[in-house]
């Protein structure tokens, strides 16, 4: 198969970034342990070993469900900027799974469209690890776990980092 | 069932939050009052016994419907801080069920997307406690009411809890 | 049928609210007149009935569909705000019906949210009186016409009456 | 077939406007101009020859797709505003067909939802004059080629016209 | 078949714009390189070839995935305010291709709507040169890959330089 069509090309290492200077929060919902918590260290590792950022400054914060990742991020943020620590980038963490009522359909789209505002308003990339997912097994292999799974949030990392480069620019 | 996959493990002992400082508004729906009763004690119950919540300080208030929760959410944390005695959180308490017209999807919609506005525009957490069901005993079952029912407002009690304290942050 | 799983019960006798000091503005569509003209009517003689609001103080006004909704709640608003009696709450009638192409689902979904917007950003609370239907029928069966009909504008008319007294708090 | 049910009823003849002092916009879409031509030329007659709007203040003005319209309105509203001479009403004409990918879906759903914040932001009725079609014989059909045709736009002209005269209200 | 039906009948050379002054913003992802490639080459030939922009004028920058569209584009076009080179338009160009999960849906919508609220935000006109594809023959086939292909991003490109002229204009 042919990764170009659909899937990331790395960065050449030509064009790594380093992010020895950058602070990363990392929020994740506390729901769905199972597949949040090795999204998370899959971030968090990633962030670390990858890009250089310091163990202090990758944030974690936990809450309860996918609906509270954009008032939290954006709460955080701006309690980061008064504390004159900004964070260059936020990765939002979580896994929303199809159930019998719509509640999955009302919050995936709330919550999607709540992190988008939250990326323009702080003026601050944030990503979107949000896995929605229509079964319990594509949540599995999303975060990385069992044969032919891929764990997401080492992707999420990345975009964390190359997002963290574009807000650093002030004048274009 | 491996209840870490699709399901919220609680908050260990040591990491238990203390509410006895918190205000909290309930706005519920008048709307399918056997659903919601329930919902409301549940949720009151909670956040008193569990949480250490003053029974003073769980504020109740009831209107007819789901589309009127983002209005009255937002209303009447406006009103609290004028007061100067802001709601440490808000929990929304209403039933949607699908009915035969289109007027359920849209609602759900609105609804869904207006409450997430009011947390950001407001930086105050508002937890969705709005049943979006495709029929009644799917409500009958989230209120708690019949065999293997789970009363929902107990979560929503905790996440209102937790994210009370996400909000108190100041600097980060 | 259990009507307090899907349905509002009445505020009883003792907290009915008294509406002689309200000002309650009607926004209807002129499109389907066979089905808005009694959804206003019935607004408007139960406001007056049913909560003692003066007739003068029932303005209404209609504007051609239901798109232009949003647009003529805000912009009346702000007038009645410029003239010193601003609106206690507003009611906007009016049916959008299930045609063939796909404008029905788009207007549908843009209105509901375009009405909810005015509700926070005016601080009013502007009622959704849009029957939101897969055919006729369903239309003339909520405007009160025919066997086991309803005419739904005699729930809004409360429902705005309920509004008023949530916006008249001004401090809570 | 009742056309009261489903229709609108034209304004009496003592209720009619007179438009010779409005100035209106009519923004269209290049795509599609089969349909969007005879489109344009029904609003402008119908503004000029039933409405007695001068044809110096019809003001046409072309762009590419329909995703454009809802800058282009803001755009131009507010430059008309800065020569003060602001526009009474605008209309947006277009025509979205749906095609083999999901392009239709998420272009309709944005290009609605944008117009109606322009009407709001602005404080200026912006008619959504966008056919949302799944096939072009709908597209014709509403744009008055063929037999049982009807051009849509005639309506559109008489709905900017109707909503000039609510943006005319200062005090309410 | 009759192209102006379906389809954008080219501006007629008197109607040419010169685009030799402009400067062009294409923010595009490094997702799905093998459609997104020929995309940006497309563009940026077009405007430098058809509309005489200057090389040195077209500003392309990569970032990872769609949902990192609205918020590159926004800040770079306001990192371009500040020094004072505004950008006179932008084209976000990616692919999005359906998968399993529902993903492909919430992050169409939550893209399409948010590019479209940069438009407006930063009265800036930015094209929204996503594809939303159902397979990966849809993407090749908009890239100008295969037999019966077309490259989308040449219309993109001519709607940019239309749209540069539409803001350039203060008085209207």
């Amino acid at each position: 198969m042919d990764k170009t069509i659909k899937g990331l090309k790395p960065l050449s290492d030509d064009l790594k970034i380093d992010g020895s200077n950058y602070r990363i929060l990392i929020v994740h919902t506390r729901w769905n342990s199972t597949v949040v918590d090795p999204l998370v260290k899959g971030a968090k590792e990633t962030l670390i070993n990858e890009y250089n950022v310091k163990e202090e400054n990758v944030c974690i914060y936990g809450i309860p469900g996918a609906y509270e990742l954009p008032y939290t991020a954006h709460h955080l943020i701006e309690a980061a900027k008064r504390a004159d620590k900004p964070f260059n980038a936020v990765i939002c963490i979580g896994v929303l799974i199809k159930g019998s009522t719509a509640h999955f359909e009302y919050i995936c789209e709330a919550v999607t469209q709540g992190i988008m505002r939250v990326n323009i308003d702080t003026d601050t990339p944030v990503i979107f690890g949000v896995l929605t997912c229509l079964n319990e097994e594509q949540a599995l292999l999303r975060a990385g776990i069992g044969e032919n799974s891929h764990n997401h949030a080492i992707d999420w990392a990345g975009t964390a980092i190359e997002m963290a480069k574009v807000r650093s620019i002030k004048e274009f």
